[in-house]
This record gives structure tokens, C-alpha cells and sequence, in this order.
């Protein structure tokens, strides 16, 4: 059974409180901190981690998202994050993840696309390649046909005027010094009004991150609504260049 | 010894990746979650914890909080949160905080007023009388004089124009509704440049909180630096309701 593959990061967490969002459910915020600190432990596991991304000059970087919640655990709920690799192919992994409560309730599901690149060409290096030079290295693919993923949505949607703009602080800024990949969807779900966020979950968002944004940069929110749904995009930019792109979905009310 | 006094709470935690700031330290935001954890932790065991609190309807409130750090620690080392209570008078409880790495390091000291106030009638209950109502309540004063305890600063000096205005979103807001005590330390250190902050470290933050405010209203942010030193003073009013008062200490460059 998959609860005994050995290639699958089993983590376990609690929702503390001041963890939780004014629904007292744990926060997107800390959510997507949870999964990010999963893949690191994971891929450090499997010789993939920070000391040898350190030694090889070289760090991961978030190329996709896609987070869907049937519900968010509430304080003081256990959960545990499954973490596994489904597929390497070229400078990219896709990895998966199973968000799933002590009593076997399935929260929630994500996946995620990252790249490795060179701290300081930024970069992608090949992963078949590193894989081949450094035998320490594992990442044994998992393949869970049981376990629904969901696929990174197309996201559709111009607006031609900025709802919001915000210049990124200290607060946005992570230890590669650049703006948070988390931190964005906190600015994207600042646009929804507390009552909305209040009355309706939000049940999927994707991510889709192209450039890196970094301190005292202004950047720009672009907001338009699919059409016959209750499902938005968000397109964030500094001038003309995006910097990621994001599709928000709402459970029905 | 104090390791011994049992009405101490010992709480130990690592600084996890992505719980750091740029500089690769424990955020001031997870830091300052992470003494607010303590608290209601430590006042839960003594049976005035939340499950109290909502029996009796009542929340506790952060009144002022004031931080004194030698250095944080930085990302995978261990801590400790020591915290206790010092005194209580009235509706107010004088707790204190040591914060002790795996080696001995003391890298800070912080102190905290809190009030016990109606969730309903946001007036203040008398903590000594709903002690003698509930016996099982106790909150035995700790004295330690050996232990340097920053005591709260006079926080003097205004602005006529705020620097910064913010509108409190989705992500400044907590399960009680209003904007986080804790995040008014994030919105304030984003007035000083990545740069500032990259060379000269925050070796005391103190906080006095009036106000409650909550998601969507406009705050302002005033700041006047102190004479001769390299401290600021930073006022938020919501138009002419002061909401906090900061005053933040840079360490010599």
C-alpha cells in the first residue's frame, strides 16, 4: 500500500493557534509555507536538499501551484502532508501532495512544478544530468493513480487596468531575497472583500510564477472574473513584465 | 533553581525554513507568534486558556509588548520560549519571556501587558475576582530578578503627516477579527529599506496598543525619528483614533 513506499514524505503538523486566518482555518499563508517546507525536507532527503543546492550554487524555484481544499483543518486539528515526485523531465520535477487528517480526512490535494537554476545565472540545471554526476541523489518517481491531482489550470483573463498596486516590503521578502511565492497569494486574496472570504471558501487557487519581483518594487494587480463562474485571475506585474499569474476558485455559496 | 520552578513554561521550537526573514533569521513576525503562542499555551495550563475564555465569553488582550533581542536565531536552530507571570493587578497580568537556544545563548528577553476583557462588551474583567469565582484558575507570580526583563519604554514623538497608509486586508486579520498585534510589527519594519535592515539589526521593538482595527478600514503611519539615536517612534491612528504606538532601536552599525 502507498502508506508503506519509502519514497513518500510522510510530515506531520498541528494547526497552532495564530496560525489560523479569521475563519479559524489554518491560512493560505501558512498552508503554502507548509508545502514549500515539506518539498524542502523531502528533496533534502533524497540528497536534493539546501547543503547540496548550497554546494552546487544552485536553489529551487516554484514554477507552478495548484492548491485544492475540500476544507482547510481548523486549530488545534492534526494533519499530516504526504509529499512524493511523480515525474523528473529535463531541469523539472513534478511533485505532489496529499494534505490528510489523524482521523483519514482528506483536507485537500496539490501539486506543484519546480526548477533548479544556478544562485547566480539564474539559470535552469538539468536534473537528469546532476542526477547522473552525483549518484547520491534519488528522487524515485512515485506514481499514485488512486490519489486525485489536480492539473495546473490554463489561465484566461486581460484586464487592461490595475485594481490594486503594492510595493514589496521587508514583510514580502524570503531568504533568496526575492518576494515570497507564498506571500503573493496573501496580496491576491487581499482583493477579495472580508465578507466574500467570509461567506464563500475558496477552493482551489493556481499559481503560475514567471519572473522574480524584489524589494521596493511596485507592482500591479490585474483582476478579471471568468465568465458564468465565480472563479477569477489575477495577473500581478511590475510595469510590463508578469510576474506570475493566478486563477482563484470559489465554492459555491 | 528556576529550571525547576514548575510554574514556568518551557516551550521549545526550531526556526523552520521559510520562517525566516531575509537575513536568515527567525522572522520578527513568526518570533512575535511565537510569544503570543506561549501565552495563551501557558494561561491555558493554568485554566484561563481559550476554552475558559469562551466559557466566560472573554478574550485576552495584548496591551503592550515590548522585545529586547541580542541576535535571533537563525534558520534550524533550536529555542526555547521560557515565559511566566510576574504579576497581577487588577485586569492586567505583567507576563515575561526568555527566549534560550539548545547551547545557552540568551538571544532575547520580551515582556508583555495583557488584559482579560468581554468578548461581547469589550470592557475589561477583574482578574483577581474571577480568580476567588474559579479556583481551579491560578496564576502564580514568578519572581526572577537575575533575569533582565526590557521594562516598556515611554514611547514620546509625533508626526503631522503619515509616511504610509495601508487598508487592512484578509491576511492582517485574525480569528478574533481585527488586524493582528503582530502584524502592525510587519507593517512598521516595512518602513525601513531592505538595505537598512540588511545592515543594522532591530534590537528592540516596543509596543502599546489602544485600538482595535479591523479588515478594510485605512490606517495611517507616522514616524518621527528620536533625537541623537537611531530610534524611531511610529504612530498608527485610524484618521484621529490611535490604533498602536511602536518605537523600534536599531543596534550600532
Amino acid at each position: 500500500m502507498t502508506e508503506g513506499n519509502q519514497h513518500i514524505g510522510y510530515y506531520h503538523f498541528v494547526v497552532e493557534p495564530f496560525h489560523e486566518d479569521f475563519t479559524g482555518h489554518i491560512s493560505w499563508n501558512l498552508l503554502g509555507i507548509r508545502l514549500l517546507q515539506c518539498a524542502s525536507k523531502h528533496a533534502a532527503a533524497y540528497g536534493f536538499g539546501s547543503v547540496m543546492a548550497e554546494q552546487e550554487a544552485c536553489i529551487w524555484v516554484l514554477s507552478r501551484l495548484t492548491i485544492e481544499m475540500n476544507r482547510r483543518p481548523a486549530t488545534h486539528q492534526d494533519y499530516c502532508i504526504e509529499t512524493w515526485v511523480d515525474s523528473i523531465y529535463r531541469q523539472f520535477t513534478n511533485r505532489y501532495y496529499r494534505i490528510v487528517g489523524a482521523d483519514g480526512t482528506v483536507y485537500g490535494t496539490a501539486s506543484s512544478i519546480w526548477a533548479l537554476i544556478g544562485r547566480e545565472s539564474r539559470r535552469p540545471i538539468s536534473l537528469e544530468k546532476l542526477q547522473q554526476e552525483h549518484p547520491t541523489m534519488s528522487l524515485i518517481e512515485v506514481h499514485r493513480p488512486e490519489v486525485h491531482i489536480p492539473e495546473p489550470a490554463r489561465i484566461k483573463g486581460h484586464a487592461s487596468e490595475p485594481v490594486r498596486s503594492f510595493t514589496a516590503h521587508y514583510s514580502d521578502i524570503d531568504i533568496n531575497g526575492h518576494v515570497n511565492s507564498i506571500r503573493y497569494i496573501d496580496h491576491i486574496l487581499d482583493l477579495f472583500s472580508f465578507e466574500k472570504l467570509g461567506e464563500q471558501e475558496v477552493r482551489r487557487i493556481d499559481m503560475t510564477y514567471s519572473s522574480e519581483a524584489f524589494c521596493h518594487q511596485k507592482l500591479d494587480l490585474y483582476l478579471t472574473q471568468e465568465e458564468a463562474e465565480d472563479n477569477y485571475v489575477i495577473e500581478i506585474k511590475r510595469s510590463d513584465t508578469p510576474i506570475c499569474k493566478a486563477r482563484v476558485e470559489f465554492a459555491a455559496s
